[in-house]
């Protein structure tokens, strides 16, 4: 069985992530939508709106991963300038797209159709466009790169559109235990589970909740046996070593 | 008045952000600290459990930023790679630290200070501790790197131990203006209003609820009067194009 690994990164735009005002939801929104398409999602940047800064980031993602997923900065007002960083990044010119121009005309009503929302028609040379099923205005694809909207509900709806184009990996099963010992208790039997099953990585994610702590095993890999092997070591671990192991779920 | 200019990145380590398992919150809080101490967060990563990519991003915003802050990977179990990756990153060697040790000595019972555990006082040279009042096991400072845990409540308490070693600058102000106006029908008067005010930032956000949509209007700058100024002049351009503007906050 050949194996494709398919590998994707994740550009947030905009300064009010980096403000603190608003808690970005996106990336995990599109880790669980890659993951469900077998592609791995390897790294994330956040940066504000400065268009060097949004095109150096670019620069370096797409040369070094499948797919680049850009959230934030396609709107009508001027601290959207995400079209145009990445025109830059791509050293292409930009304009208004006879498409996205003729979308946008249909959707608002004559003399609504402002300078301001003509802006969302910019979209740079060589790219296509990505439906936004919500508000019209496109998203785009350009080389590995999809530039989609920061509002999430468009976000979401712009990544339906993406899905077909594509190509997808195997996915990674995952099994996840629970057990209440602590992380220390059971770190060096979960070491030699890890070194007995190489084909699997093994995660330890203590929590700490008003009922009590514990800690969650995530075994993950390609080959969903492999998976269910290495899982079930880990409960016998568990066990071997006074817990209790918990499945609760099969899922990433 | 002088103006110091301080900076900082956030490099969050681990597969289960990457994976979509987790999401992200500790960003955030960390956004949401640093406004309050007036330092500017530029720029945020996050990578998985690789040393290699750990110490690369780690060099890249070391050199960039006044300050890094590191969250995840400091734990006893076998993917917790941080502190060997942060070494590297530095260049330095890595051994038990002996009030990390002494620490850890009285927290667990004898027999319970098992090798695994000994790994979380395991802290590069050169560096200092960071407290951790919920677990005990010390984050670190070397040099302009602060390497904290993952989990939320013992990351938020570390920042508590790192306050007092941060240069702080001139805290941002911010007030927000929201309007049922859709963002296209205020984007040029908008755009004037940035243009006549320089010193400020003013972003734009569209809402879609289900109660209906419309837009927060942020303006963001370090002199509290000219904050105050462009917000008033952003309520005035928003009645003047028909809107009611609603004043939701004076904080980022």
């Amino acid at each position: 069985m050949s194996e494709t690994i398919v590998t994707a990164a994740v550009l947030v735009i905009g300064d009010e992530i980096l403000s603190g005002r608003t808690q970005d939801t996106n990336t995990n929104a599109i880790a669980r939508f890659l993951g469900a398409l077998g592609i791995d999602l390897r790294e994330v940047r956040v940066v504000g709106d400065v268009q060097d800064e949004i095109a150096a980031a670019l620069n370096a993602l797409r040369a070094r991963y499948t797919y680049v997923f850009t959230t934030g900065g396609i709107g009508p007002t001027h601290d959207d300038i995400t079209a145009d960083a990445v025109a830059k990044a791509f050293d292409v010119g930009i304009d208004y797209h006879p498409d996205a121009m003729a979308l946008l005309a249909v959707r608002y009503k004559p003399g609504e159709f402002t300078e301001a929302r003509k802006r969302m028609a910019r979209i740079p040379f060589t790219a296509t466009l990505v439906r936004n099923p919500v508000s019209t205005a496109p998203g785009f694809q350009i080389g590995n790169v999809f530039v989609m909207a920061g509002v999430p509900m468009i976000m979401r709806a712009m990544l339906e559109d993406i899905a077909p184009r594509l190509t997808r990996g195997q996915v990674v099963h995952a099994a996840t235990i629970s057990t209440r010992m602590a992380e220390g208790r059971i770190a060096a039997g979960l070491a030699k589970v890890q070194a007995g099953h190489a084909s699997v990585a093994i995660g330890s994610y203590p929590f700490y909740r008003e009922d009590g702590f514990g800690t969650q095993l995530v075994v993950r890999g390609r080959d969903s046996a492999a998976v269910e092997e290495a899982a079930e070591a880990v409960e016998a671990m568990v066990r071997a070593e006074g817990g209790i192991p918990e499945r609760i779920g099969n899922q990433s």
